[in-house]
């Protein structure tokens, strides 16, 4: 049992949705939030630049004192987590294993198509951890970064969505593939969209609801749950405000965010 | 007469449109090129950030002996340029400006639309500059976040593209528009599509080109001008450099860009 907060970081507000995902299976933990939006995004960003970002995020939550972080980044967990757990001794989580292991799931996957950031993509971070999972499975990574785009746009019903949607995903569709990574905080909210355009029998696994669900089982291997009768609460933090900011938030979190504060970084 | 370099910054490598428009006409000045790539976009960030990181751009710039300073990005020059020219003694030219000045040297414009990412719209800089300078003038200010992200991914002749800029241009095209201002430095790349799309009776204004003939006049004031017995130079730096930055520097600069240097900023 432990009660001190749970710590999350993103590259802005897309890990909302792990946020959402994880006070639904874990409503007594208290959440730390930041999202480094004056530096937003990283996905486009050289692996260098990520990891000195990604080591800002976390000494910043470390300052509130947290029990676990959640990289809910798929870019910063794909080149920074390693170093960052070899520097740091708190336990430390991202979003790439829970997805990895959610897509394996399921024995008959051997056709996985990966939609991420050019960073993600680029970094082979779920490609390596797949292939070193199961032999012979044949993978498909994507870069896709008009996506991000078009969710802050709020499009995510608009038929230049589906026209984008349709380029990126047409050749994954060719190479017949049975499972769909959605590796990348952002695109739950293109859900709805994937489901018109994908054949019926790709099935979609996405990062944001299977890392909660890891993180439960971390956090009771490590004897770190807070006590059940605990009222969970949330503290958004991001390193530029502004009210579009925080209109995306109460988006991409879909319920009330209370009130968010300003992170200085790098200070 | 000054042979010491010119100083230009964007927000990333958009101002680089401005750049190549400066050797056009320019040709013996050396420049020096600032791309804050490790924060790129500003457009979506708040005021008060974008001041922060335009402030030590022009710091960095500063470093390196420029004798002047362009502000390559429009949404640092809507809502730092004004703070910049009080605290640094260096002449500090915007694209905004140049921009109003251009589109209203046809005394014929009266309806004018500008399209610019969210932070260049809702500053009003645009807008206030058009409205200071001539009564009566009918302006509408349409943010366009999803242009930089479609020009960056070289989609700039995609369907989607097309189905992106009906959907903004529509509104404005309803409104019986004379003028269409691009006030962003990566729009000069849409104006291929543009033309297809407008009526043919609407004229494009675009920020880099303008921006670099009122540099011109600016520095024969100042008597700043390189010798013409010069043969100019450029030196690029970025504050994160990647591959694919590197790339889109070659395609924004329409040239060979050298070899470009990382920029450690806010040191």
């Amino acid at each position: 049992m432990n009660d001190a907060p749970l710590g999350l970081f993103d590259s802005g507000v897309g890990g909302l949705t792990v946020v959402r995902a994880v006070q639904d299976i874990l409503p007594s933990e208290n959440i730390v939030y930041l999202g480094d939006t004056a530096r937003v995004p990283y996905g486009s960003k050289s692996p260098e630049t990520i990891r000195h970002f990604a080591d800002e995020d976390v000494r910043f939550l470390l300052s509130k004192e947290v029990k676990a972080i959640v990289v809910a980044c798929n870019t910063a967990t794909a080149h920074a987590l390693p170093g960052l757990r070899e520097q740091y001794r708190v336990p430390i989580l991202g979003v790439i294993e829970p997805g990895v292991e959610a897509a394996l799931a399921d024995p008959q996957c051997e056709r996985i198509g990966i939609i991420a950031t050019r960073g993600t993509i680029r970094s082979h971070a779920y490609q390596h951890a797949l292939a070193q999972r199961r032999t012979g499975l044949i993978i498909h990574g994507q870069a896709t970064p008009l996506l991000v785009p078009l969710v802050e746009e709020d499009w995510t019903d608009h038929e230049a969505a589906r026209l984008v949607l349709d380029s990126y995903l047409g050749p994954l569709v060719e190479k017949g593939i049975d499972t769909l990574l959605l590796a990348c905080t952002h695109y739950p909210l293109l859900i709805p969209m994937l489901r018109q355009i994908l054949p019926a029998d790709v099935r979609l696994v996405d990062s944001a609801t299977t890392c909660a669900e890891h993180l439960r089982k971390e956090l009771t291997r490590l004897d770190l749950l807070a006590p059940v009768e605990n009222q969970g609460s949330l503290e958004i933090f991001l390193s530029d405000l502004s009210d579009e900011f925080e209109a995306l938030s109460r988006r991409f979190l879909r319920r009330p965010t209370g009130r968010i504060r300003r992170a200085i970084l790098g200070s």
